[in-house]
C-alpha cells in the first residue's frame, strides 16, 4: 500500500488511523491529525518508578495532565478509547536506556516487560486546536517549526526520586489575543490549561528566548507579549536526569490519537 | 442621629443602608458598603437622548455594560431592587448644566424632569471584590487610592452624537496574578468582563502611566505589569464631549448599593 497523502490521512477517524499506525503504514508526526480528537503524550515506566511518576502527575498537573494509566503489564488505555495498544499505535517511540542515546522505534512490541505501566499525558496539540478555533494564529504553525520551550526557573513539586525544572512552551501573542487564550486554554485543565507566565522572561529564569532548550525559535514583533505554558516535555526532562535502566516514551510530536473529542475530558 | 461609622454601614443590608442614605444620614462614598452587592453606575438623561445613550451602552457592552434602564420619568430601577428611588438613593450626584461647572448634591428630587430616564451601568467595585476573593491585592486599594484611569486610544463605537475614546482603569499585577485576574473577571461581563489590555502602554495610547487622566497614579513595581480594564467612566467622559443641555451622574465613589449579589447578574 503506498504511504497515504497527510491530507487524506487528515480525514480518518481515530480507529481507523491508529490501525493503519499499527500496521506500520504510517510512522509520520501526528500534528494536525485525528479530527480534532484529543492527543496524548507517551511514559511507559517499569513498575518500581511507576508509583513515584502517578505521584509526581497528581502534585504537577499543570505540566502532568494525566489522562490515563494502564493497569501494569497491560497496554491498554480504556478511558481513550476501546481498542487502545500502546505497543503499536503510536507512529514512533524512543526506547531509552540508562547511559545510552535513545532508540527509535515504530512499534515496542518487542521491549514490552510484564510490569510495565504506560501513562498518557495531555498534551498541547489539543489547545492548539482551541486557540486556533478561537481565531488566534499560532507563529511556530505559520512557521511549520516546533514549538519553542524551554527549561524554567519554576520548580516542579518533587516526587521522591523524580524533580526538576518545568519546562514551558512559549507562544507570542499581540495583548488582545493573550487575554483571549488565556480565556480559552483556562478551559482545558486536561491540556495544561491557562499559562503559567506571561511578560518578561527572565522572571521565570529564561535568559534568551532566541536560544530554546528544546523545539525552534520563532521571532517575536514589537507588540507582542510572550505567553509561558506548562509543557507536556516536563515529564521526559525529568526522567532524563534520573535515567530510570529503561523507559520508554513517544518520539516527539508522533502522539497518541485517542477517541476522545479535544474538549471532551 | 449621629452619623454612623463606617464599620456600622459596612454591616447594612443594601435596603438599610439606602434608607440611610435616602433620609440624607449617610453622604460618603460606597467602596466595601453593601456586602457584596453589585454597585452601579448612575447616568440620567433627557428623553433626547436616551435613545443615543441605550444604543450607545449597547455597541460598547465592555464600557457600559447595562445593569438597568428606567421607564421615561420613572425613577425606578425595578431589576436592582424593588425599592429603589434614584432621586434620593445615591449618597451623593453631580448634576451637570451645558457651560457650567458640575454642582455636587445629596438629592435629585428638586431636578427632577417628566421625561428622565435613567441609567444603571456595572462598576469595577464589583469586580475587584472578585479578584480579593481570589487572593489578589489591589495597589490602589492597599494605598487608599482611588483606581488609575486614562483615556485610551480605544475608539467606542459612536451612537448618533455620542462617541470618543474608551476610558480605562488600569492595575498592576504580578503575571500569575494577571492571568488569575484575567479567569476571574471574565466571568463577570456585566461589570466590564476581562481586561481589553495589558503590558506596553503605548499600544493603546497612553504615553506616561504616572500620568492618569483620572483618579490617582500607583506605582508598579518591576515584576509587575498593567492591566487595563474597560472603565464606567467612559459614558461621562463622552457625555463630557457633547454637552447635553443638562444630565445627571452620580459623584465619583458614590455609587447606587443594589440588592443583587455581584455575582448575580
Amino acid at each position: 500500500m503506498p504511504e497515504p497523502t497527510f491530507h487524506e490521512l487528515a480525514q480518518l477517524p481515530p480507529p481507523v488511523l491508529r490501525q493503519l499506525i499499527r500496521r506500520g503504514d504510517y510512522t509520520g508526526h501526528t500534528s494536525g491529525l485525528g479530527q480534532r480528537h484529543l492527543q496524548a503524550n507517551l511514559v511507559i515506566l517499569q513498575k518500581s518508578w511507576a508509583d513515584e511518576f502517578l505521584r509526581f502527575c497528581a502534585l504537577n498537573p499543570r505540566a502532568c495532565p494525566l489522562l490515563d494509566v494502564s493497569e501494569p503489564g497491560s497496554p491498554h488505555f480504556a478511558r481513550l478509547g476501546a481498542d487502545i495498544d500502546v505497543r503499536s499505535d503510536l507512529p514512533r517511540y524512543r526506547v531509552h536506556r540508562r547511559g545510552q542515546e535513545p532508540v527509535e522505534v515504530s512499534d515496542i512490541g518487542t521491549f514490552w516487560e510484564a510490569d510495565f505501566v504506560a501513562f498518557a499525558i495531555g498534551c498541547s496539540f489539543s489547545f492548539e486546536q482551541a486557540l486556533l478555533d478561537a481565531g488566534i494564529g499560532l507563529r511556530h504553525l505559520e512557521l511549520g517549526r516546533n514549538v519553542t520551550m524551554y527549561r524554567s526557573s519554576i520548580a516542579t513539586r518533587p516526587s521522591g526520586r523524580l524533580a526538576g525544572p518545568t519546562v514551558v512552551s512559549m507562544r507570542p501573542l499581540k495583548a488582545a489575543e493573550a487575554i483571549r487564550a488565556i480565556q480559552v486554554t483556562s478551559r482545558f485543565p486536561m491540556t495544561h490549561g491557562a499559562p503559567l507566565h506571561l511578560g518578561d522572561p527572565a522572571l521565570i529564569g529564561i535568559r534568551d528566548l532566541a536560544r530554546p532548550d528544546y523545539g525552534d525559535p520563532v521571532p517575536l514583533a514589537a507588540d507582542e507579549i510572550p505567553l509561558f505554558w506548562a509543557c507536556g516535555v516536563t515529564p521526559q526532562a525529568v526522567l532524563a536526569e534520573v535515567q530510570p535502566e529503561l523507559y520508554i516514551s513517544h518520539a516527539p510530536g508522533h502522539m497518541l490519537v485517542s477517541d476522545r473529542l479535544y474538549d471532551e475530558l
